[in-house]
């Protein structure tokens, strides 16, 4: 049996044919151009996914159903995209319409949350049924999974992790509030806190890595941190301690089986994993006592939107 | 068809007969005397539970279900106390300790939960099946429904959100970490913001209605400000604030129905209810366009423990 999983971004929708073990067989991708009607969208992806079937040879009757992740948030129950702001949609009815063009069962999620379902399906939580999943790149994004399901809230407008409060009445967040865990946990904080510190002390190694790079990047003060750089070590400390204590908060509240962390932050590997894993045993609430939580990187690289999609099929 | 539910504190035990509709027809209690071995305690809770029976002329095989609401970590698959201080009891196999004496299914749950159901059973929240329930007394304890259900995490460890962060590195918290809400919306927490208002202010009225009462409750600030007294109405402001920071963050993770705020600060009524939701409408994410959440006062008042453990049963 084969599943069609499809990730839907601002610039391009990503489709792969994918199989219960989470193989892709075909892949493809078009365009969004999301300056469309939605009607316009939905043809395109139904034909990306007649065309996914043509080249992976399987008959649409052999595709049990297909599945698509959107950023923003979404009422899966109803098939409806509440709101997606880089997409430009607005309470779109995405899977009614897809419906017009296609004859395959369609389930629609938060981008975030079908990449937490993947985890559990094929990547780093594949023995794990209750997860807490983020997501560390322009924003925080979070999924919860709880006895293998995707939990929400109502109408899908839950599962916001990004806007906890970490530090109240601390930055100013893109949601309007202060003090969000995003605005501190984020790859785009960290590369505030890069900035700063890099003016603030202008002869840091730091400042020599952004002149030769040309830019700052959420890699930059890892890389000077590894060159032995004080300032950069501060940097990434500090940072690491933002992401922990946000994790550690959703510890509390779970007290998942595992936190999975993905987004390019992740990427600074087991040194940072380390990190938030030792900060999430030493402060969780009730210590030894209570079961231990693993802090594990996600496993689902360059196709967890494809697979993580393709998962709320399974 | 009576339930029994059993409220277990430090000090006493409190049980109750009750009915599907939540009537309380007979309730009694025992001294707990924590010191005493476990076997001890069970003993008294069976005999208090034949006893309600009998006052109640209810037969034993009219009771369908004894509900006993603990404080601590509770493991309710096993029917185990995993840790509960001020009753001295760890890992504790209360449930088939009970059933030596008493042979009635027994359901257990920690307090705060056994509240959060009660309330959906028979209190605020009838009409929901997902919420957030809190309660601001010494700490700050939580329960969460999910459809109708507890959500308490891996062996009943999670829904500790008196230990989400809300001030990065802020105050000490009695379980160890920095920042955490408890120690900034609990009554406790707000009896010391009091205290130290009172000692920079000295010629304040929250200072003279102080040394009138003789003592700092959780009350004192608020009774300042209706009084008109700047200090006790910064102290209030503020105090209100950390809350509903806290409550928000639930919000924006769980998207719930309803909050319910229960404890003894809730009394402060209307006034504190209504300045928690206007803050909760207007910060949480995605503004209007995610569906609104209430934000209630506890229904059940000092039967809450009895009604919430009983709902255990239902």
């Amino acid at each position: 049996m084969y599943y069609i999983g499809i990730d839907i971004g601002g610039m391009s929708i990503k489709g792969g044919l994918v199989d219960e073990q989470g193989v892709i067989h075909v892949k493809e991708a078009v365009e969004t151009k999301p300056e469309r009607h939605y009607g316009e969208i939905a043809k395109d992806i139904a034909a990306l996914c007649k065309r996914l079937a043509a080249l992976g040879n399987v008959p649409l009757s052999d595709i049990k159903g297909i599945g698509m992740g959107i950023p923003g948030t979404i009422n899966s129950e109803k098939g409806i995209i509440t709101y997606a702001n880089n997409i430009n949609f607005s309470n779109v009815p995405i899977v009614e319409e897809l419906k017009k063009y296609i004859d395959i069962p369609v389930k629609i999620g938060n981008d975030a949350n079908c990449a937490a379902l993947g985890e559990t399906a094929f990547g780093s939580a594949k023995e794990y049924k209750n997860i807490v999943f983020i997501t560390l790149g322009t924003g925080v994004g979070s999924g919860i999974i709880i006895d293998g399901k995707i939990f929400e809230g109502k109408d899908g407008a839950g599962a916001e992790a990004g806007h906890i409060c970490l530090v109240l009445g601390g930055e100013p967040c893109t949601c309007g509030k202060k003090g969000c865990w995003e605005a501190y946990g984020s790859a785009t904080a960290l590369i505030r806190q890069t900035k700063r510190a890099a003016e603030k002390y202008p002869d840091s190694l730091l400042n020599k890595i952004i002149a030769e790079d040309g830019k700052v990047s959420g890699r930059t003060a890892f890389k000077a941190a590894k060159e032995g750089d004080e300032v950069g070590r501060r940097v990434v400390k500090r940072y690491m301690r933002y992401v922990a204590e946000g994790i550690l908060s959703l510890v509390n509240i779970f007290r998942p089986d595992a936190v999975i962390v993905g987004g390019g932050v992740s990427n600074e590997g087991e040194y940072f994993i380390k990190s938030i894993q030792k900060f999430v045993t030493r402060y969780s609430y009730g210590g030894k006592i209570n079961p231990y939580v693993k802090v594990i990187r996600a496993g689902l690289l360059n196709d967890a939107g494809i697979l993580g999609a393709a998962a709320l099929c399974l």
